[in-house]
């Protein structure tokens, strides 16, 4: 399924956007993005970090979500409104109402999301005049815009659209460098689609479709404050697709723009897959997948293009999945460095000098498979979370 | 209670060691111990890694230990003889017996430790004869040496005496750069005490002092195939204290042993105690502490020396640890950061200059408490474990 990375939210039929520098950002760059719903559809789906200390923003937006109709997201970087008490609170629902009021629709049908330093306050002086220029400015072809604007480390924008034969199509922006749970570099993702979706339908496919992308893309296991997923449809092509064959399409939109995550992802120099096949469940190969992905010393290894297979092998022993440790295989770029419990081929045979580097554990102990998406832990990782304040 | 760092495994009366270069190592330090006990009493307890995947003298000494009897533990470095399948074990039963034959005891009387890189086999034309040797040069001066000869990584090696008025001690060696469940970077230690402490009280005594020093010692968060704390007892004092008094003394050498393992923790420049207070349960108070203490961003940013208070958080709302958010407090270096789940003092007023670093975060949900020791996340962590395989 070829997924288009030049197209983005603009690309399906009946949204508008805009991106665009409010001063909240000291360096001057884009900060402030709007992507609106004309119709005539007004269906949405979203997904939040599963954090039990989230932003304001997030608070404020799965109340605006949860009837299913939204008009508008208005997403800004350069601050995070998170841990900012009441008064945060306050400054998303003014960020809404901002956008309502140049919208003309009810303010708890715009959504708000947020990305940057936790712990200070959003500048609304800055921010609300910046949304009425936002709305001003409202394009067909704003959705690259918008992408720019919710950059914060990223150093490359994050776009992706599909087309169907039929007409209809999907499209999306993100930022962030992480996980749809973790990463506290926030990961925003807004996807629009003109097919016609029912709402619950339109909300199982998103679920559906960031558990096999977003959820599986684990950069460096912390969890953010202020993740937001956001799925709009206008349902403006005219075509009614079937669940199924949306969920696909919107599964490869999903796993395209995680990738792009993890390609610049903070200061990574390899992008790691780690497949665990021979599971006896799909929770039991995540759970190995996710314990080698999120393990320090196999990622400092892989920066040493260093194919660590004993790194593998301690990871997968502090889970509880189903196997016999002397049943184990594991593959470093296709040598089979570690067969049945014992020393395989020389580790010597491996070539971790590329930037994609693959992992495959078998476990030998049924028929689930699943691949976790990871990076290597460089100089440059701490270097930026050294330095940067998020 | 006051613990002198120049004692060690020979400082009870009964217990003779010995430290050498057995030709293990290819820079041709030190890398052989024995620590025999003379008794009269050869009583003995001992606990390893949870991992699953565990090394051959893990799985050798689990039997080795189980009936509470232990006439010496014989450790080496240069090689981790783990996942080294069937030939493995075997290579730590040869260890084993080489050192019944020079002491004459019987086989099952000998534990033996390994660490050093995953997956090689151990020289056993180096080793064994170097077994000789070390019996050879067994002294009741021979704690220091062996403290030596098991260092990795290690800078400095690490040693713990506690003697009470009453005339008995305990005395221990470590070496290692995490917990006892985590960190690659094995951890070993042999305790040994002259006081007449009952086989079942001695396990006990063992296991509670272990639960509050090296399992809340969190370098890494990852997890060891071959973690070992052995503790022998000789009775040669002759003297029988109260179980609970042993227990105190014994946990205060642990918890001295552990703050050595993480001030020379691989590349860290902090050494961080991250309490939480006010926690519903001991394991919410855990749980909370060692979710902070591994967070990534977390302790990129102690390197940093920035107190961002709000990875704390987001590391804490990943728990399922009694709190509500809006009442929670956090400090760093005394300084109330964060304040009934708002912004509290200004973080500029915190010095984060010195390599102790104190986090206190309470949850106000209850009265228990507890203290997790962790490092930062530096360049030189990474570039020690992508350059080192271990």
């Amino acid at each position: 399924m070829q997924v288009d990375r030049s197209g983005s939210v603009t690309t399906p039929k009946g949204f508008l956007a805009a991106g665009l520098a409010a001063g909240i950002k000291a360096s001057g760059n884009r900060d402030l993005a709007l992507v609106v719903n004309e119709g005539p559809l007004l269906d949405a789906a979203a997904v939040f970090t599963s954090n039990r200390i989230f932003a304001a923003p997030v608070e404020w937006s799965r109340g605006a979500c949860a009837d299913g109709v939204l008009k508008a997201v208005v997403l800004n970087s350069g601050g995070a409104n998170a841990c900012t008490g009441q008064e945060g609170l306050a400054d998303s629902a003014k960020t809404a109402v901002q956008v309502a009021t140049g919208l003309d629709c009810p303010v708890r049908d715009v959504a708000v999301a947020s990305t940057g330093l936790i712990g200070v306050r959003l500048p609304m002086d800055k921010l609300l005049p910046g949304v009425d220029k936002a709305v001003a400015e409202l394009s067909p072809q704003g959705g690259p815009d918008a992408a720019q604007a919710i950059m914060t480390t990223d150093t490359v924008r994050k776009m992706a659209s599909w087309t169907s034969p039929d007409g209809w199509s999907i499209g999306g922006i993100a930022k962030g460098a992480g996980m749809l749970a973790p990463a506290l570099a926030t990961m925003l993702v807004v996807l629009t689609t003109d097919a016609d979706i029912k709402p619950l339908a339109l909300d199982r496919a998103l679920r559906q479709a960031t558990g096999v992308s977003f959820d599986r893309v684990d950069s460096d296991g912390c969890q953010s404050t202020n993740d937001t997923v956001v799925l709009m449809s206008s349902g403006a092509s005219g075509q009614a697709p079937d669940p199924e064959e949306f969920t696909t399409a919107l599964a490869a939109v999903c796993r395209d723009l995680g990738l792009q995550l993890l390609a610049d992802a903070e200061g990574s120099a390899h992008d790691i897959a780690v497949t665990v096949k021979g599971a006896a469940s799909l929770e039991d190969a995540l759970d190995v997948g996710r314990s080698i992905a999120r393990n320090n010393l196999f990622k400092c290894a892989i920066f040493g293009n260093d194919p660590n297979w004993g790194r593998v092998l301690a990871a997968a022993g502090t889970t509880r999945a189903a196997f016999e440790p002397e049943r184990l295989d594991v593959w470093f770029n296709g040598v089979e460095v570690y067969r049945q419990g014992a020393i395989g081929e020389d580790r010597s045979l491996v070539d971790l000098s590329a930037r994609q580097v693959d992992v495959v554990v078998n476990l030998n102990h049924g028929e689930h498979e699943a691949t976790v998406w990871t990076n290597d832990l460089t100089y440059d990782y701490v270097k930026e979370n050294a330095e940067y304040s998020s």
